[in-house]
């Protein structure tokens, strides 16, 4: 079986899912800086949660996940986090570009056959690995408008949903 | 090659990306279910479209999408409609279960190859059927977080997210 065909069998090739990913962590970064310093800590619609929190919700989510996908290794959700929250729009942007290196530099290790594997995420959550890195990437994109509802509520033009360059 | 192969080197398979698109379709309706009948046809944030616009804009990815991926045959996006807009929640939620049908009963018509074809959709975007199928999915995601938005600036709780049953 050649990688060849695997890969004209394929509905998206574990490549392309990074790049998948990765673009909208593009976009979400993009997201991040739109908002005034202020704001991104502040402001919010309907009580719901202001944008700073939401974006560490998704490294929250990344960063341990990409740990428990090649190690197997799970702490629950909430007790995992290793860094403290950021306070500034720089500090947050620079988490964000850690995970992003950690991610290209973690995900070769991934096997294919991973993807399939069932596991019970963060002590809580029991799926297929491609479920869980779906889920990490929707939960993203759920939030993320979120934060376009905010931007546009602050007078400010989002940036481009379908622009992941 | 056999399936159990290609299943064990696949990131996600065929039915579990139109199951994916499924679950993420039955949370958008319950979204549409929760709106007021007059607030889902006028309510908006920040000067956005109220939410009926935007489920007639997923209809419209979707319905046309699938048939373009079965074809091959593509209109320019916006001359491809073959129903007018719907004024009640009832008529909306009619065709949202009529594409819910229509996408069971194609789908297995993909072939697995068929997924990593370049094509230029709706006349003007172009790529991979697989960005194409994840595009109408994640664009999906993100108007439907508009709406969990307007949802809660109603004082409405929004259907779970995580529940795509």
């Amino acid at each position: 079986m050649t990688q060849e065909l695997i890969t004209s069998a394929t509905v998206i090739t574990p490549q392309e899912l990074l790049e998948h990913w990765q673009g909208h962590r593009r976009v979400t970064r993009r997201t991040i800086e739109a908002f005034p310093e202020t704001e991104l800590f502040t402001f919010s619609v309907g009580g719901m949660r202001p944008f700073a929190e939401l974006a560490l919700e998704m490294f929250n989510m990344g960063n341990p996940g990409i740990d428990g996908i090649i190690t197997g290794q799970w702490k629950p959700y909430g007790e995992q986090e290793t860094v403290s929250a950021p306070k500034t729009k720089e500090a947050l942007l620079y988490l964000w570009d850690e995970l992003t290196e950690k991610l290209n530099r973690l995900w070769p290790q991934i096997k294919p056959e991973r993807f399939h594997e069932v596991e019970l995420a963060f002590g809580q959550w029991e799926g297929t690995i491609q479920f869980l890195l779906f889920y990490f990437i929707d939960n993203e994109i759920h939030h993320r408008a979120q934060g376009f509802v905010y931007l546009r509520a602050l007078g400010i033009e989002p940036p481009h949903f379908w622009d992941r360059s």
